[in-house]
C-alpha cells in the first residue's frame, strides 16, 4: 500500500493528524554517503512559500532513524520520521455530509468506514514531506552514477515559459518562489497565483522535470518501460491529470521524417539532432536528457462557493471551503515531481546492476 | 517481466520470430464464461486493415489451452497461445550495426548481448495480439460487473475529432477501418495515412478511451490511484508519448471554480454536472465516466533516408528502412489501449472485492 | 528484505546497536481492537528469565507509531519502535578475524563489507522483539475469527515431554520459565539449563506450536500450502533446524492405514478419529488443530574453546565466546514461534476474505 | 498461485484432465546451454517403475515452446507444455460426497465451488511433471556456477539407510527403482512396497537431498535465510510432512560444543570439521555440503477400507479408494525434491549476482 519500486522499494505511512508520517526506503546499497545539510535543502524547497503558498506553519523536521550511521547507509531499511508537530485535535476535519467538489471526499465517504484512516488523514498532501525526504535519499545515491534530477515551473495558469530549458536551468529555478526559471517568469507565475487568490479561487499549472547522465538502454520493455514507471509514480502525486515525453501529445500531428530523432557520431559519442522522444525510445534511454511534462489540476479547495450534495439528507447544497489552503499547489509540487523520479530512477538502477 | 497487476496478473511471453506468441492470466475468477467469438471479433479489429496497414498477412488465432474449461473460467492460470504461422527464417532482422532512428534498436544494441531475446524479437508489435485476447477475458469479466471499456482514435495527423463522446460513440467507432467515431472523420483520417504512405513517410495520431460503470470508490490513493496503474499500462504500449484524464493539460490554465467537477442530486444518485476530471478524484473513481487520452507517436519505420550511425565503425551514415510496416499505428492500437485498460480494471476489481 | 506475507505484510529494521528497531505490519484492516496490555505482556514472554537467561537487561518498550488511533486499527501501515536504550557503543562488536562456529560470523565476513549492516547488527536476536510485538497484533485480529495459537516447550537437552497437548496446556505453559507445560518439566528442563551454562556451554530444544480454530479449507495448494508458509516464516527464526508437522517423520515409516485420519460425523460436524496429519491436508487445514514442532539447535556462542580460523592470517586458532549469552534460546522463542505462526496466519486468513 | 521465487520466477498451470499440463520460468539469463536430452532423462526418473509404481502410463514429454533458441536461453520467459496424451473423460473424478481420508477432498469440497479447478484436477502429482522438467532447466543452469543438485531415498518404511552419503552416493541413486543408495537397500526397499502394495495399503519414506558447491555466503538472513526457502519449496510438494537440515532435530538434544561445526584451514580453504549445521548457518552456506532431509506420509489412497463421512447426508460411511496408485510415493518423489530444491538454488543465485 502507498509503495514504489521493485528493488529499491518505498513506501510511505502515517496520517495527517498521527503523531508522525514518515517512510521506508529498502535496498539502498550500503556505504553511500547521505547528507543531512542536503535533505533539509530539499525539504526547505517544498516548503510553502511567502505571499504564494499556505501560512500555515510546517516545521518538517525529517528524521533518519535507522539505515544510516555515521552518515553512511548501513544497507538495511532506511526508516525516516517527521513529527506532526503542529496538530491540534480540533484541526480534525469533521467528517461532514458535503463533499467537496474535485478532491477525493466522495469517492473516499463512499468506499470506507468510519475506523478507516484512508477515509481521512491519508489523502494529506502532508504525506509528500516524507516522499521529498526519501527522494533526497535516492538523489544522493544516484548522483554517484552521475544521474541528476531537476524540475522547474513550466507554466502557472496563462503565464507559460516558451523556451527550451536544460537541467541547469531547472536547478537554477530553486532560487525562485515559483520554481520558474528566470526572475521575470516568476514574477508573472507570482502573479497569477496573488490574483486567484484575492478571488477565492486557485490555478493550476505545468511542470517539467529532466534528468541528466542516464546511460543508453537505462530502461526496460513493455510494462517495465522507463517511462511506465515514471508515469505511475507521477499520477501517484495527488493533482496530477496528465504527462506527456519529449513533444509529447506534439507527436500526434507529425511525421516520422520530423519526429525521429537522427543519430550522429560525435567526438565518438552517439548523439541525436534532436530531442522529440524526450530521451525515451522503446521504454529505454537513448543516452539523451530524460525530459517529461507533467499537468498539475488547480487545487480544488476554494473559497467561492460551489454547488454540492448533503449525502445525509440526499439533498442539494451549496458549500465554501474555509481553511488556509495553498491556492496553486505547483511550486511546492516540482519537488515532489523530482523526488518520485529519483525514487524510479534509483529502482531501475538498481535492476540494472542485477540484469 | 512484461507483466501487469497484482491480483489478476497479466504476463506476456514468445517472440515475433519464434513459434508461438502467448499470454498467462493469472486469478480471474471462477464461473466466468467466455465467448470464444468476442475474443475473435476483438482479434480481427487489432488487424492491419486494406489500404491503411501493413501489407503483411497475420492469422492471429489466439487458442486458450489451459484455465476455461466448457466456455467457463475454472479459477486456474487462463493461458492463451498464438501461433506464429508465418514466420519465415529469412525474415529474421539482420543485426545491422545501423539503429533505427526513433526505435528501440540503439537502447537495445548497447544494453544486451547477442543470445538476448531482449535485443530482437521481444520488441515486435506482434506481442500486441497476446494482450488484445488477454483484454477481451478481462472486458468479459468486467461486464459482469456492468464495467464496460471502449477507446476511437480521437485524431489522426491533423485531423481531429472535435466533439465530445460517449461510450456508444466510441462502441460505434468498430465499424470504421481507422476507428474513427463518424464516416467523415474516418474519410479525413484514411487520407491523412494513405498521404504519407505515398511519400515513404508516417504519422502519429491519439486514441481516447472511455469506461462506463465504475462505482463511486473504485480505485485506490497514493501510487494505488487508478490513474496511476492506467497511466503505466498505457505507456507499456510501444509509441505512446502522452496521457491525459479529462481536460489532461487543459487544466493547467484553469481555475478551480471552472475545474471543479460540482455534485448534484439526479434520481437519488450523486452526478456531477461537468467532467473536468475525467471520472478520477484522488485516485478513484466519481462515479463519472473515466475518460482519458493519450499520445501516439508517428511510426518510426519510414523508407525516407534519415541519419544514423555505424555502430561497428563508429561512423556517421543514413539509413532507409525497408519492409512492411504500419504508415500509422493508431487505428491497430485503439484495442491495445481498451486491452490495456481492461487488464488494469480487471485487477483492481479483485482488490475492491478483498479490502 | 526480511519481510512475510502477501496481504499481511511483515517487515523488520533496525539492528541491535542502533537507536530503535521496529517493524512495519500493512494491511491489518480498520476497526480491530488492539490492547497494548496484551503487547506488553507477549513481549514480557519473551524476555530472559532469571537464572535460565543471559543477565542482560532489556527494557523492549514496544511503541506503536502509526496506525492505531484509540486503541482502534485505522487500516493505515502499524510501525512499531522499540528503543535500545541499554545500548553502549564498547559493546558494539569487535570485527574481529575469528568467525565463530554455528554462527552467521562466517558466511556474513565472506559476503559483506565493512558498511554493511548485514554484517553486524542485524543478525541479532534483538530483532526477535518486534517480531513478537507484531504477533500480538496478529493474534488480537485472529481472535476476530476465533483462532488461537500457543506453543510451549516439547523438550530442552534430554528432558522431553511425552504426553499429547492441546492448546490449553500450551497457554499454561506462560506460568512456568522454561515454558514447559508442567512443574515437573519445568525443574527437569531448568536443570538442563543450568547444567550446561555451568560448563560454558549450551544446549538444545524442540517447541511445539498449536493452532485452534481454523475452518476447514483455511490455507491453499502447491507452493501456496499452509504448512509451506508455516515452515518458511519458522526457518526465518535463527537457530531453527527443522519443523513436522503431526506425526511427522514418524509418518515415514508408516503405512496408509496407520496414518490416515478417518473422518465421522460428531453433532453434525465432519471430525477426525486422530490426528497424524497435524490438521493440514493437501495444504488447507482439515478442520483439527494445526500442530507443528519445531527443532532448535542449542546456542552457538559458548565460552568452552573452539578451533576455528583467523581469517586475516588464514592460519587454524581457537575461541572461546565471552558475554552474556543465553545458554538455551527455547524458552524465549517459544514466543517468537507463536508470533511468526500468528503473522502466517493472519496473511493467510486476508486472502481466505477475497478469494 | 502456484509460483516460486522472486528473480527467477516459477508458476505452475493446468490440470490433470485438461489439455496441457505447463509451466513458465523466469528471468534465466540470456545464454545458457539447455540440453533436452538430459531433460528427457530427468522426466524419465520420475515415471512409475515397473512393479513400485503404478501401471498407469504417462507419457510426459516435455516441449520448451518459447525462450529456448538453438538450445540456448534467449532471455525470454521459458514456457514448458506436456500434453495430456492419455486423458480419458471417464477418468474424470466423480465428484463423490466421500472425502478420502488422509486427502486434500475435505478441505477442497468444503472450500471451492463447482466450476473451481482448485476443486478438481489441480490437485494432481501430474502436476509434478512440469516442476521436473523446469527443475532439470534450473540444475543446467547452476552447473555453471559448478553447483550440483541431487538426492536419493534415505528410507522407506522400516528399511532405512544408515549410512553418511555424498553426492555422488546421491547420484549413484539413479540406477535404482527405489532411488536407494545401494542394490541392497534397493532390494529391502523395493520389499516394503511389494509387501504393503499386497495388502492393498502404502508406505512413507524419507528423502535426503545434497548440495555441492555452494559458496560461502549463498543465501540471506532473516525470513530470507536460504533454509526457510527451500523449506516452503519442499512442502510445496504433496505428502511432505517435515524437513530437516544436518542433524536436524537430532541437534535438540545436542550440547553448543558437540554440534557446532569447528573450523579449520585446509589448503588454503576454510572447512568444517563436521557437518551438523548441513551446511547452512545464519541463513546461508558455510561452504560444507548443504544437506536435508525431507519425511513423506504414505499415499493416502488404499483400497483398505476405512471410515469416512457422505457430506451430502452428513452421515458416517465407509471408503475404499480404487484405481491404479503408486503405493509409494518417495522414489518418483526424488526428482521433484532435487526439482524444487534447484529452482530454489537458481533464484537465489540471481539475487547473489545483484546485490
Amino acid at each position: 500500500m502507498y509503495s514504489l519500486g521493485n528493488r529499491v522499494k518505498f513506501r510511505l505511512f502515517g496520517k495527517s493528524h498521527g503523531v508522525h508520517v514518515g517512510c521506508i526506503l529498502e535496498n539502498i546499497p550500503p556505504g553511500v554517503h547521505i547528507s543531512n545539510d542536503e535533505m533539509k535543502h530539499e525539504m526547505e524547497l517544498r516548503k510553502p512559500k511567502d505571499g504564494i503558498g499556505t501560512p500555515r506553519k510546517e516545521d518538517d523536521e525529517a528524521e533518519i532513524v535507522s539505515g544510516v550511521r555515521d552518515g553512511i547507509t548501513d544497507g538495511g531499511p532506511i526508516v525516516i520520521f517527521i513529527a506532526n508537530k503542529n496538530t491540534d485535535s480540533s484541526d480534525y476535519r469533521e467528517i461532514t455530509r458535503i463533499p467537496r467538489p474535485g478532491h477525493a471526499d466522495l469517492p473516499a465517504m463512499v468506499k470506507w468506514k468510519d475506523h478507516d484512516i484512508r477515509g481521512g488523514g491519508q489523502f494529506s498532501g502532508r504525506l509528500t514531506a516524507p516522499i521529498v525526504a526519501a527522494g533526497s535519499i535516492a538523489k544522493q545515491m544516484l548522483s554517484h552514477l552521475n544521474i541528476r534530477v531537476a524540475a522547474f515551473t513550466r507554466s502557472i495558469g496563462n503565464s507559460e515559459d516558451h523556451d527550451e530549458r536544460d537541467i541547469e536551468d531547472a536547478f537554477g529555478s530553486r532560487q525562485y518562489a515559483t520554481r520558474a526559471c528566470t526572475s521575470g517568469l516568476d514574477r508573472l507565475m507570482r502573479k497569477e497565483i496573488t490574483d486567484v487568490s484575492g478571488e477565492g479561487d486557485s490555478i493550476g499549472g505545468k511542470i517539467e522535470c529532466i534528468v541528466s547522465g542516464l546511460p543508453i538502454g537505462f530502461g526496460g520493455i513493455w510494462f517495465d518501460s522507463l517511462d511506465a514507471a515514471i508515469a505511475r509514480a507521477v499520477f501517484g502525486i495527488p493533482a496530477v491529470k496528465g504527462i506527456e515525453f519529449g513533444k509529447g501529445f506534439g507527436l500526434a500531428g507529425m511525421k516520422g521524417s520530423e519526429s525521429n530523432d537522427q543519430y550522429f557520431v560525435d567526438n565518438n559519442n552517439i548523439k541525436a539532432v534532436s530531442n522529440s522522444m524526450g530521451g525515451i525510445v522503446g521504454g529505454m534511454s537513448n543516452g539523451m536528457p530524460l525530459v517529461f511534462r507533467t499537468a498539475f489540476k488547480p487545487t480544488p479547495s476554494i473559497s467561492k462557493e460551489q454547488r454540492s450534495v448533503d449525502l445525509s439528507l440526499m439533498k442539494d447544497t451549496v458549500i465554501s471551503v474555509k481553511g488556509r489552503h495553498d491556492p496553486c499547489i505547483v511550486p511546492r509540487a516540482v519537488s515532489v515531481v523530482e523526488a518520485v523520479t529519483a525514487l524510479v530512477l534509483a529502482d531501475v538502477s538498481m535492476s540494472e546492476v542485477a540484469e
